[in-house]
């Protein structure tokens, strides 16, 4: 393959719960040997079992505070008293080394990571229907009215991030949601605009 | 498979002479049976065998003079005294109807339908490298130093357009060049821009 650039791309996979994100990026990792999931820094205790520099990079509220204030992260947030983030270090050496960086990640952090890092790639995953979501919502029997307006609203005021994204996928099927996932990444890798060594070196 | 979204793409396909798109675009539509090749109108006449509507629309010259002035060419040009065009409505209608054409062109043409229909996606096909053009530009030992110079320069010249398109493709083996330009269209249909019906009918 011919990638005409050595250069990895950061591939910003986002959007509302329950579009399944999770699954598809887990679905490309396996498929794409050349992706790499990016490594989030937290200040929470490491579980049983998990890996520094593996599952999290593990670090204390202070040296955290210090790196947001260096401009060290791509993104970040605070969650129960607990702080997690995107190493931009981690991601920019990956990328420089030729890796396509993985970041699945809820809308506000897609939003700051794209304030921060604009050549990332950024990508909307949608369930395969909001009609689909309604029927979902509404036959959750055991909800109020009032809980069921909530969501519906929710669901919509995500929607509405959509713009904001480059590329949306609708996830019907997993193997075609990686599909159009791996076509976007080629694609992007054949930008004019990522390709101007090529332009020069010529 | 899940289109998003009912219309077809114009696939301007386009770069330097010898870069190869007539094989590309050849291989491409063989197999992509939802793409069709753009038929253009000419005022030449028809040789044997040549059929209308599938070699060439044939006109004459007093009706493509009146097409051009109704602005019902994406493109159009003179060589040897006979015209050439792409009729808007021949792509306007197969985009309608779903169908993804292809337009296999030269640099100017390419940028006359950019300005014409800005929604294609604009693609450059280049040799694998200049390097080895330049090679094969030296190699025809027939050639005096300042045929060569010239070559050099109309190359690079037209390199120069390459900043005009979204896409670059390198054809180093035509598989590999068809597959980046399948990537390519599947990645356009992903695209938000494209997707705007999606977001509105949620």
């Amino acid at each position: 393959m011919h990638d005409m650039d050595n250069k990895g791309l950061l591939i910003v996979l986002s959007g509302p719960s329950g579009a399944g994100k999770g699954t598809i990026c887990s679905a490309y990792l396996k498929r794409n040997p050349g992706a790499l999931l990016s490594v989030s820094m937290t200040t929470r205790k490491p579980r049983p079992g998990e890996k520094e520099g593996v599952n999290y990079y593990f670090t204390d509220k202070q040296s955290f505070e210090k790196m947001v204030k260096e401009n060290k992260f791509l993104e970040y947030a605070e969650v129960y008293g607990n702080y997690y983030g995107t190493p931009r270090e981690y991601v920019e050496e990956k990328i420089a080394s030729g890796f396509d960086v993985l970041l699945e990640i809820d809308i506000q952090g897609a939003l700051q990571v794209k304030d921060k890092y604009p050549d990332g790639v950024f990508i909307f995953i949608i369930p395969p229907s909001m009609d689909e979501l309604k029927r979902r919502i509404i036959k959750r029997g055991t909800e109020s009215a009032e809980a069921i307006y909530t969501r519906f609203q929710s669901a919509y005021h995500e929607l509405t991030y959509l713009s904001q994204y480059s590329y949306v996928v609708v996830n019907d099927t997993v193997d075609e949601a990686v599909r159009r996932l791996e076509a976007i990444v080629l694609a992007e890798k054949c930008r004019v605009a990522r390709n101007k060594g090529l332009y020069l070196g010529l």
